[in-house]
């Protein structure tokens, strides 16, 4: 259970208490996914977990309802928005607790500077420093459950995409295109279509484009980069397709650019290291002559969309089972135009499980 | 245009250079809508703004072909990511303006604790202070362009609500009628379905849940809450039915609300202020004997989904032609159960204009 996992990482720690502030990590410390801390940040969530203790849960007063129905934190303190400060709320649960903390751990990439000017000058005693990398430790490896989520997520989105593509034909526009894939999606259950990014031919070399009304023709390279959210859990995979009839180097790009990717999916197993895989991927690229230049070539996926470990150079984090991994490699044509593909990526006791096929993608989708 | 409205009031006050970014001032500064700002926060986007000379836009390079085709601004620098600090190459840009900038406008309500120390150690001598409120009073009035986005986002998205109520039936799922109306509301062509706030019977306690798989019976309250994203622009509005048959109290409820809400909408008008419109509604509500615990009873709406002058006693913005508030009074039962309406209106020359009607809900919404 995530609740386990947790408690014990942060009895571990040394701090007196933690104070969680982000959707993610409120929503994996209570339970509770409240939408509302993205689209009105102000409306601060937290859950004050001391060492020695039972954790509180401080919300916002209109969200108390939905708190106390969905966290198994007994304790939801609420507070009234533009009246008091959130952070007042959690000062006060801090300073209440015994003994007095001294440690307190916060998440300083996501509170914001007014925010944590705010905590520091209402507790001046109290030593504030960054805890992202405990939350990110108890993320990393997923409980059965979180995999089976994710597993059927991204199961849905695959086939969503491989089902649209197939509407991909010449003379329809990107947008067509998207909306076929956010319908198909819709039909699967999500919370939400958590984002959708779509290009065709010159678009491809935009990084994160919505649907345009670009009319498609014959030979057009077609990326997407989609995903759902499911019980506040990530589906993300990309897919690249070419409308109508491709090309004879299409279809070789795209066929070299797979043999990596499997290549990079088939070195993963328990006691690698998350930048092994990069230089693997780097390595392929060079053997198979595709262009080379991402700051990463994948990331864990759960609650989060990038979650640790991140499979960059930097990152010497030891893959173990129930890590989920979504490995995206790019090529980039002289031209500009992407090739991306994304997969989703179990690590088991023995080795891997590609969690995400339900389309047949080792071979370029055309829709001659 | 946007441009010039932020470029005078930049130069009014005072700051040396101000420096956006939060997703919705980058875009409203430059143009280009960086999605990724909002689902991988760490990857900051920026616009530095000297109050003499031009804008520099920061991105991160995966988003340097996007900003170069969206942007007015024609300097985009970039830097690479986990290799360099966004940060380093905001100080870096403000560091060469000439002369040396002492007082920077930041949005400490948006820069992260961790960011916010680090543009602190790297600029010891620069003021950084807050200037979410300049950014406010910019996009407080919009332009004529934006006004009509946000009037056809608002049409499309309450002709989708009317349409998928009149599939609420009595047996169908809260889940159904949700994906009903997101596949409606993509027809009309927006970015994204931003959010889908959907309940039930019980569940109508709740202020943000997810559509269930509760099946509803006939007689259950249903509410909404919903809004897509229209080239960067949102919709929200909320509308409340019953499934099946209505009784005779729900029916006297709901056409109580409706005419103090319609009380609420009367009074809008130049010169009004956003406070005054909070107590002609608490008037309105104890006239009529519903019961009012609303901190808000609206909001502006545009790019950012709660923006400024909001509905509140605490804000005494004087209201001018241009501004265009979403007003939402909400009613609660004693059980719990609450009523919610949510209209967009255009402050005007004269008055006001309502721009979110495509369905008929002065009565109340059955599928008897």
């Amino acid at each position: 259970m995530r609740k386990g996992r947790l408690e014990q990482l942060i009895r571990e720690s040394g701090y007196d208490a933690v104070v969680a502030t982000s959707l993610a990590n409120v929503y994996y410390s209570s339970g509770a996914l409240i939408m509302t801390q993205a689209s009105i940040p102000d409306r601060l969530a937290s859950v004050v977990w001391p060492a020695r203790g039972d954790p509180v849960f401080v919300v916002c007063s209109i969200e108390a309802s939905l708190a106390q129905r969905d966290s198994w934190i007994k304790d939801v303190r609420t507070y009234e928005e533009f009246a008091t400060s959130p952070v007042a709320l959690i000062a006060d649960v801090l300073s209440k607790l015994a003994p007095a903390p001294r440690q307190v751990g916060v998440e300083t990439r996501h509170l914001t500077a007014h925010y944590m000017d705010e905590l520091r000058r209402t507790l001046p005693s109290v030593q504030l420093t960054a805890c992202e990398s405990l939350f990110d430790r108890a993320r990393a490896v997923k409980e059965p459950e979180e995999v089976s989520r994710l597993a059927s997520a991204a199961q849905a989105t695959d086939k969503a995409i491989w089902e649209s593509f197939a509407t991909a034909t010449p003379g329809r526009r990107e947008r067509d295109v998207a909306a076929d894939f956010q319908r198909r999606l819709l039909d699967s259950g999500p919370d939400m279509v958590a984002f959708c990014v779509l290009g065709s031919g010159e678009n491809t070399a935009l990084a994160h484009p919505y649907a345009s009304d670009r009319v498609m023709k014959s030979g057009d390279l077609l990326r997407v980069d989609v995903g759902g959210s499911f019980q506040g859990y990530y589906s993300d995979l990309a897919r690249t397709m070419v409308v109508g009839k491709a090309s004879d180097r299409q279809r070789d790009v795209y066929s070299r650019l797979w043999e990596v990717h499997e290549q990079t999916i088939d070195a993963i197993r328990p006691g690698v290291r998350a930048s092994d895989l990069y230089h693997v991927c780097a390595a392929g690229f060079e053997r198979a002559r595709l262009s080379f230049k991402m700051p990463h070539i994948g990331h864990s996926l759960g609650i989060g969309l990038h979650e640790s470990p991140m499979l960059k150079p930097q990152d010497n984090t030891e893959l173990v089972p129930g890590m989920v991994l979504a490995v995206e490699p790019l090529h980039f044509e002289p031209s500009g135009e992407r090739y991306h593909v994304e997969d989703l990526i179990e690590v088991t006791a023995t080795g891997h499980r590609i969690v995400s096929r339900a389309g047949k993608w080792d071979t370029l989708f055309e829709t001659n």
